[in-house]
This record gives structure tokens, C-alpha cells and sequence, in this order.
């Protein structure tokens, strides 16, 4: 059998403190590799059930607790498997324990703040799973694409998420940060199949394509955005998303991980309720 | 077969504008009920089932279609079975098109203003579906019944929320309410299993012992809050809830019929994605 697969294998390397930006070469991992596959999208499909439900019984004892917070940060081009990803995942775990923020571009009000501004309002209090569906990455990425920010702000901004998760972390909340990374054919096939069935058009965007045509721009400024803000309390994790089923188990896996690590158990029983007799 | 139960006897009947308050009598509804069973716990499950896969998929096309909005409203007393609906109701339903809003007792910020602030910023937005577990009801039937506001306070109230649920509806929500209707003896197990069971103590608050000398005051503040409150537009409706998959299966189907009454479609397909083919 097999050598089981690590997930650290899939972390990207802490930034190192260093002046200059290192970008992650994301060529290095490959997007259909199926690493956590069992082997089969059904035996996938088992093992995302198992996980949901071990995933279930965690959020329940971190919502039991109010103590610490966990975030997750899904990040990713269009079509990459944002919204499937949360859907499969979260199948299992209770709705209330849950809270999901979705990140579209800044409304005006939100543009008149600095660009964390939005993203602190929405983090997770004690006791909440949060999903950030998008998040305070797009508003780097996209305006360095747009070239609306030069590099030396680009740099400044990842020093701020740096310095905003450190905060974050600091304060009880254990951050976990998820690139979907599919191939530029593989989305080629995905938006082609909404174009296709018209039932889905609702879920198109001409400006998916625009966004298409600038494929490379924005892999090299992911490659810059993952470098730049990997960090012991932050870590970025690849995950190979041609697979659907694949994508969900590790991302599945990977969250069990860590909500295992939390050593989460339920408060202690309160001694002054002892023998109470309800009247 | 008997005749299938109507869920509009469980409306409690429409406010009729005249200037006194007219209690709903509570006692006319029988907690422990089951119209909406399908005769066994087991088939009440397999029912909840199939009407979750129902709402999964009409909250699907509300989601695509982003123009209305719904906004479920639960009371009811302490162990009720809020968050138990919550959790039964929408475990077929993808999270990422449900927003739950919890509220608590006000913070010091929030009771700074007016009673329906907090609430309005909560309010659902086009294509969400939103559970509000409490709600601003709590902020009139607590002052209530611990005295900080006399009945007159309690009908202005009323006519605020009246006023400020018309606004919503207005506006594109369609709004339903929902009084987990158990007795004072299925609180009393409920309670008492819950202190039974050193791990349900985290779920346990001493101030629901106090509430539950106040029983009687707040079945009356209800039976007030009902009757001043059921609109055409934002109707409340008793669920007999001593049965947990009863009143499950109840609040699912209201929820349904609810949905099936929007005539939800998926939008239109986009003539111009016509014949596109992606480079």
C-alpha cells in the first residue's frame, strides 16, 4: 500500500520574514493529482461522510466551549470549486455552529474603509466555524491584476493580512486557509458546461471570461499572495481541484485535522446543579 | 383515512386594528399534537427528508434568482426546540444559501438604540433564506414580563413591529413566524434531562430556572404578542412542539408551502451566451 499522503506535504513554505516578495511556484503541484482520493468518487463520497460527521461532534464541543474560533479561508479562480466545496464539506455539520461570509467586491461604503476594514467586522467570535468564501486576498489580487496598485503596495498590503491574522491568532482564532487550485483547461471544460446548459446561466458572468483571458496574471499573482502569507499561524494549503470528490475529502481531512488538534471537549459539568429537581 | 390537517389552523388569526390588545389563547392548542405526523417517528423522519431535499431546491432557485427574500422567525420558550429545528429542518439545505441569525440579550451598544436597530441590520437580503432564532419579540416579551415597560410601551411595540415587518414585506420578503408551542410539563423533563446529563450542563443557564417560576407571565406575554403581531403579511403560526419530529416536520412543511407559493423559477437563460465557446 501506498505511503499515506501528508497534508503538510501540501503547505505552502512559511514566509520567511525576508524584504522581497517569494512567489510559490504553483506549477509545482498538480492540480489532478487525487492524493486523498480513497480511490473512488464513491468511496470519496463515503469517506466525506464519515469526516462530515466526525466534523459534526467537533463544531458542536467548539460551540459548547465559546472559547477559541476557527476560520477557513477558501480561495481560488472562478470555477474552482468555492461554493461546491462548502456545500459538500458542510453537509454534516450543523447549520447553527456555522456561519458562512461570502466576499464580493467592495460596495462604496466598504471602499472608504482600508481594505481589512469589511474583513474584521466578519471574523469569527468564540465559539463560531467561519468560511470565508472569498475573503481579503481578492483585494489584492484583483487590483494588482487590474494593475491599480503597484508591487511596493502589494507588499505593503500582505504585511497587513500578515499582521491582521497574527492578531486574529492571537486572539484565539485558529486559521486555515484552502487555494482550490485547478488547470487552465479544467475551467475552460467548467465555465463551457454553464455556457452549455442554460439552466445554469444564472451562474455566469461575462466577466469570468475577462477574467479567464488574464489567467496567467492572476496565477502569478497567487503565486505572490500564497508566498507572501503562509505563516505558522496562517499556513496556505494547495489543494488539487480537478477532482471534485477529491478537493472536498482534502479539504475535509484537512479541517478535521485541525479541529482535532484543538483538543476540544466539552465544558466541565457544573457541580451546582447537581441533584437540582426541576419544579 | 382522516382528513389531512389544514397548517392554516395553526394561524393564529390576523390582528384587526382596534386600539386594544387581543390576546391569542394559547391553551386552545394542544402541545402535544401531532396533525403533521406521519404516524411514526421513523416516517416523520423520512417525511423531513424528503421535504428538506424540497427546500434544498427551492432555496436553490431563490438563491440564482437574488430578487426576494425570506425571513423564518422562531420563538419559544426555553428548551422549546429552536435550535433543534434549525438543525432538522435545514440539514438537506445548502448552507451557503442560509444565513441563521442568533440574538441574545442586547449589548450595551445595541440597546443604545432603538429596539428594531440590531434587527433591521439582520434583515435577509435578495435571495437569502434567514432564520432568525430569537428575535425582536424578545425585546418586548422580557421588558414585559420583568415589568421595565408598561402595556402601553408594549402596544407602541407591537405597532412598530407591525410597521417595520410591513416595511420588509414590502420590500420583497416574505415573512413567517413560528411559536414552539410546548407545556410546562415537557419543559420540566426537558430541563431536568438536561441537568441529568453532565454534558448538556453547558447548555444549561440558571436563568432559565427563574424564567420558569415566570411560566405563567410569559405564556400571557405571548398570547399578547401573537394577537397583536399575526398579520397577512407576516402570519404566526402555533406548532405543537412535545413531539420533537412533530413539530420538525411541521415547521418544514409550512416552510415549503411557503417556498411553493413564491413560484420560484431558475432566471431566464442569457441569449447572448449563446454558441460561445471558451478559449
Amino acid at each position: 500500500m501506498a505511503k499515506k499522503p501528508d497534508l503538510d506535504d501540501f503547505r505552502v513554505p512559511f514566509f520567511d520574514g525576508g524584504k522581497k516578495l517569494k512567489p510559490f511556484d504553483l506549477t509545482s503541484v498538480d492540480c489532478s493529482a487525487k492524493p486523498f482520493s480513497m480511490g473512488s468518487k464513491d468511496l470519496d463520497r463515503m469517506r466525506l461522510s464519515e469526516v462530515g460527521a466526525a466534523l459534526d461532534e467537533l463544531q458542536e464541543k467548539l460551540h459548547a466551549q465559546r472559547r477559541q474560533r476557527v476560520l477557513l479561508v477558501l480561495q481560488g479562480m472562478d470555477t474552482s470549486g468555492k461554493d461546491g466545496t462548502i456545500r459538500a464539506v458542510f453537509h454534516e455539520v450543523d447549520p447553527l455552529g456555522l456561519r458562512i461570509v461570502p466576499f464580493k467586491a467592495p460596495s462604496e461604503r466598504e471602499a472608504a474603509h482600508d481594505f481589512l476594514w469589511r474583513i474584521h467586522a466578519q471574523a469569527p467570535m468564540a465559539g463560531e466555524l467561519c468560511i470565508f468564501n472569498r475573503s481579503h486576498y481578492e483585494d489584492v489580487l484583483v487590483p494588482r491584476v487590474l494593475k491599480l496598485i503597484d508591487e511596493d503596495e502589494c507588499e505593503r498590503r500582505y504585511r497587513h493580512i500578515r499582521e491582521f491574522e497574527a492578531l486574529l491568532a492571537d486572539s484565539g482564532t485558529t486559521i486555515v486557509k484552502c487555494f482550490l487550485h485547478i488547470s487552465k483547461d479544467e475551467q475552460r471544460a467548467r465555465l463551457q458546461a454553464r455556457i452549455d446548459d442554460p439552466t445554469k446561466h444564472w451562474k455566469f458572468d461575462a466577466s469570468d471570461l475577462e477574467a479567464r483571458k488574464q489567467w496567467d496574471d492572476y496565477q502569478q499573482a497567487y503565486s505572490v499572495a500564497l508566498g507572501a502569507t503562509s505563516t505558522e499561524y496562517a499556513p496556505w494549503y494547495i489543494i488539487p481541484g480537478n477532482s471534485k470528490t477529491h478537493r472536498n475529502v482534502m479539504v475535509a481531512e484537512l479541517l478535521l485535522r485541525t479541529l482535532q488538534a484543538l483538543k476540544l471537549e466539552f465544558p466541565p459539568a457544573k457541580e451546582s446543579l447537581k441533584g437540582i429537581k426541576v419544579e
